[in-house]
């Protein structure tokens, strides 16, 4: 494996550093599992980079002073909170400067550790311990990863080198698989699945024991840090590997096989917490081919492995992807809702259902999938991509944290409490198995992610399902002050990178919520029709007099129906559908005129220029901290905005030039279009 | 290898069989090397098959009779024309009905190779012999066909299969490359370039001992067949093979280790014919590198082969392909012309300038490059392409021989001899090497071309090379009673469907000359956009308002101006140029009014029902073939033409709905555009 470097777990010292040398001696700690040695472990790093002198662990005694307690929790405490349940994730911190003692309180110890991460953290970006008082429990029970990474050693969609856990049909484990671990369980990832979607032919047998004795590795490794090993299989298994003519999911040969081979997976590894099956989607098999339904299907696989606490993840990423361009009835986006809201109920309690954040794939500006409105009897994740896949793809920055943020907070009506966080959480009808999942960005590249910035998304995931109150910039800030340091300047310039870099990305990519305007196949760089007379059901429908898909009931696809009221009236007219959406929902005259005043022809100039421009505004906020960064780091990521840089250029010529020769309406400013 | 059939070769029975069953029994001989061997075997077959038993050679005696009778050729064989000069592979046939012998007389061996193979061509199609009275010689010198095959296997703009020279960095030798080799020479072709001008490092080392056994082999092999063996070489080999640090052709150390190299080359293959090279093109290495002249390296190459008698053969196919789409001044049309011209009396005579037929690349239309009328002193080969690159690849029918029929009666007007046919010939100047190159259309499939209607490409580029006033008609109705039988239908049904491919494919694929709207890289179906915002010079400029390219002098690119007058006033002027070419010369208005009465927009969608509708003709012409044509070749054909069918309904709807979007202009048929 190649060297890597240590994103936001860069520890170094700061001004806290000589305020509190020498002061924290000792470790105390009512728990003693594999969690508590890596943590401890973690303390000895941190404090001893931090205050210069690694503590040392003593037995508990009366006295107990200048150190870290990591303690079992009690009523008393909570110390901040009038009400505060920590559960089992759940923490309290907070310093008795009397005994010059720092309590990190927890029912279990997967909660101390994840206090003691949120310690450092608080450390590392120079904020002062002595008033420190938190009281902290994850929102989302469930916080996953998805790796795309194949048993090649190649990751979809992945932009950051290849894979660290497989190469050449073989599993990796070392040095940095332990570093990955502890990076994920330092944000809060309590799931991982560490294989792509698309389970090919060999990595189908990663469930058997072909692959078992390193799963099993795995899996220790995971849950020492407290997360769940997770694998994605093929739903044809039965057929690929097992030697049987069908894969259907009510045959008695298929149950009998999935039952037998889960119970010799947890045989194996009795800590496994389950699969993700991509079913019935882009060619992959599925219960459809049997005439059965998604609940047959998952509910099959998890009666299979309920048994032994497990749990089946069920993608909602269903569609039609033959589609013919020149059918206007058929709407992809309406897929994922017509496929599963009828199935509300239907599914075993052990299974959850994957649901992309928006109706069609990723893209910079997509409304929040109706179908979190529609379900209430069954456990849902919310699944974002902190893969770039159309955002830029790690060459340029893309902070999506806003946006997600935004998802999360949308109001889905379905009920007092239809927010995406409290639905996907699973507080608002009190379901069990709840969460969210992030395809990820990582690979063996050194820093892990390609771009070093695009850290700040894989950071802000954790941070995000830990507590989506938290803001954007709050994240940012965090995020900036442990991976570059806290000097104020730095914090600044590279939170204000990160918090205009989206928009900037909205602006000089796709206008209006419209999308795809991407080549194909890669998805990198502008190509307006690269997918419009494609069979993806991708379109954006111009001509010469507008442009923009008609998804209302009464004149499109009816997708604006699939909402709860009000959004289905709101979306359902031009008038009322939030402007950044009006393309997605509606085909619009170029001479509309937008809230500011402009037309959408001219919002399509205006928006391209001023995307470039901010992404000069960006170069120089970096470039003005050239000396302040290492200049390894600092040479890399000027590069990559330099890439960025043409690339948004690219972007803002070839749209404004495609509009302008389809609308012939020219720019009102007179600028360069070609 | 596979298994091979016989294309054109597929001699069988027909009525003269009866006719003259049994009387041809005996063979005489005036020659005896090896391309006589072949010949001879060659009537033994053809013979054999045709008339029930095969005939014997005997001893030239007095009274010669009942047989056929290969003969040094002399003033009196001329029984036809008044004046022939037979060269050295031209012949006579005749048939002296008192003895029963058909006397075919030539010069040398190649000769009467060529006459047998043509006489049995008369058999083939039911065509009498009694009153055969042939005088024919080659127009062109050279006849060559150049295989863009890789070493590894695959073939570079290959849709037949894989090479039959070359696996996985291994030459094969065999019963096919035998087959290929007298297939070759039965339609002419007298010198093969079998490796890709596309040199990558393994092929590099053809002209070195690792290869060059085998390349012998290939070479015996040819010449049995009158055929001379060229390789493509890598202009860099003297530092990718030869351990230096430069390629310039005016260093002493690179010329050095040319000669050595070429001389070495001929101790092994004294027959061997020379190099075929693309230098400073699409990223090969060239002179342009150190600063020189195309004909500094032409001559460099030359200078080592010539004192074997060995040829270069150098491609003008250089342009900058890495233009800016917003670049309206640079024009790739005008590159061959603009790089070569100003060369002409520099090149030594073994040089042979090997130009494309068109300006770009091998589009169903394109203008005839302007370079051969800009040319008196210099070798030119008239380049063409069997391969279907740009005209459906081999799954649609494109009878070519047409459009290369419509090249070489171009009159370029640079002298009083100024046709294409007589330039490339070397008649018009009187230069030695001249000729024509196809790039080739054949795999290693059954059938040699993937479809069957495929070699019918490939024959008539070589009855073309050797008789270019023979009509496309009269080539096609050879063709096809050799390949499918004589039966009337057959031959009227699959001559329609041939004379109508090449209309057929323009009309529902680029209007009026403007060429490139298919998919990137691959190059087949529909794209409008595909290439308009790339590097690579093509471009269609299409507005709400208009579609076409200015290449006029006054307002445009200036690339009018290369031909010679009356062109370059005719191509200026939008009412003089020819409409078949209109947006390749001119940006031109929608409502536009044609020669026809139409607006180029109606053109544009008539012609793209109207090659639908031909496609639909075609499969109907073919569809009455059914039982006249073995099952196998009647379901092979019949699926391409579905295929074809199916593609040609995409292009029609795609290019009339993209323009139909940008103009805004309804169909005045109302039929259906989406």
């Amino acid at each position: 494996m190649c060297s890597f470097e240590k994103c936001w777990l860069n520890y170094a010292c700061n001004e806290m550093s000589s305020k509190y040398a020498g002061i924290f001696k000792s470790i105390y700690s009512d728990f003693d599992g594999t969690v508590t040695g890596n943590t401890i472990a973690e303390i000895k790093e941190g404090f001893g980079i931090f205050f210069g002198k690694e503590p040392v662990l003593l037995e508990k005694q009366a006295n107990m002073c200048d150190g870290i307690w990591l303690k079992q929790y009690e009523k008393s405490d909570n110390k901040a909170a009038d009400e505060f349940e920590p559960g089992t994730e759940g923490y309290s911190i907070y310093y008795d400067g009397e005994n010059q003692l720092i309590v990190v309180a927890a029912s279990g110890e997967n909660g101390v550790m994840y206090g003691v991460f949120e310690l450092l953290r608080i450390i590392q970006s120079g904020r002062d311990i002595c008033d420190i008082n938190i009281c902290h429990a994850p929102k989302m029970p469930i916080r996953m990863i998805d790796h795309w990474d194949n048993i090649m050693g190649d990751i979809e969609r992945g932009y950051s080198g290849d894979s660290f856990f497989f190469k050449e049909n073989e599993i990796l484990f070392g040095d940095r698989t332990k570093a990955y671990a502890r990076m994920m369980a330092s944000i809060g990832i309590n799931a991982i699945t560490i294989n792509n979607v698309n389970v090919h032919e060999v990595e189908s047998y990663l469930i058997t024991d072909r692959f078992l004795g390193m799963m099993k590795k795995y899996s220790d490794l995971f849950v020492s840090y407290g997360i769940k090993l997770y694998l994605s299989v093929n739903f044809a298994s039965p057929m690929q590997i097992g030697g049987l003519g069908v894969c259907d999911p009510l045959d008695d040969g298929v149950i009998k096989w999935w039952n037998e081979t889960s119970r010799h997976v947890y045989e194996v590894i009795p800590e496994f917490g389950g699969y993700l099956v991509k079913a019935d989607s882009e060619g992959r098999p599925g219960p459809f081919t049997y005439g059965r339904t998604h609940a047959d299907g998952a509910n099959m696989l998890a009666k299979s492995v309920s048994p032994f606490g497990g749990n089946v993840v069920w993608r909602c990423f269903v569609y039609n992807c033959k589609q013919d361009w020149r059918d206007r009835k058929t709407d992809r986006a309406r897929a994922a809702y017509d496929n599963f809201a009828g199935l509300d109920g239907q599914f075993d309690d052990n299974v959850i259902l994957q649901i992309k954040n928006g109706p069609m794939d990723f893209q910079v500006r997509e409304p929040v999938s109706p179908l979190f409105g529609a379900m209430k009897k069954t456990n849902m994740f919310l699944e974002v991509q902190a893969a770039q896949e159309y955002t830029g793809q790690q060459r340029h920055i893309c902070y999506l944290v806003p946006m997600w943020k935004e998802i999360l907070d949308f109001d889905t009506h379905a009920s007092d409490r239809g927010c995406i966080s409290e639905i996907v959480s699973g507080k608002a009808y009190g379901n069990r198995l709840c969460g969210m999942a992030a395809v990820t960005n990582t690979g063996d590249d050194a820093n892990w992610t390609g771009h070093d910035f695009a850290a700040a998304n894989l950071f802000g995931y954790g941070m995000l399902c830990f507590d989506t109150e938290r803001s954007a910039q709050d994240i940012a800030a965090e995020w900036a002050a442990c991976t570059f340091g806290i000097d104020k300047e730095i914090v600044d310039n590279v939170c204000r990178m990160l918090i205009m870099s989206w928009p900037a990305y909205e602006k000089y990519t796709s206008p209006l919520g419209i999308g795809w305007m991407v080549n194909p196949s890669d998805h990198y760089g502008p190509n307006v029709d690269g997918y419009e007379y494609d069979v993806w059901g991708t379109y954006h429908r111009a001509d010469c007099k507008g442009v923009g898909i008609d998804r209302s009931a009464a004149t499109g696809t009816g997708y604006a129906a699939q909402y709860n009221s009000p959004w289905r009236e709101l979306y359902e007219r031009v008038e009322t559908t939030p402007e950044e959406l009006l393309l997605f929902f509606h085909h619009i005259s170029y001479d509309h005129v937008l809230s500011t005043k402009k037309t959408v022809i001219q919002h399509i100039y205006d928006t391209h220029f001023e995307g470039v421009e901010d992404v000069e505004r960006m170069i120089g906020l970096w470039k003005a901290l050239e000396g302040k960064i290492d200049a390894a780091r600092f040479a890399r990521v000027l590069e990559r905005l330099t890439v960025q840089y043409e690339s948004s250029k690219e972007w803002r010529d070839r749209i404004n030039t495609y509009f302008y020769r389809m609308s012939g309406i020219a720019d009102s400013k007179g600028r360069t279009i070609y």
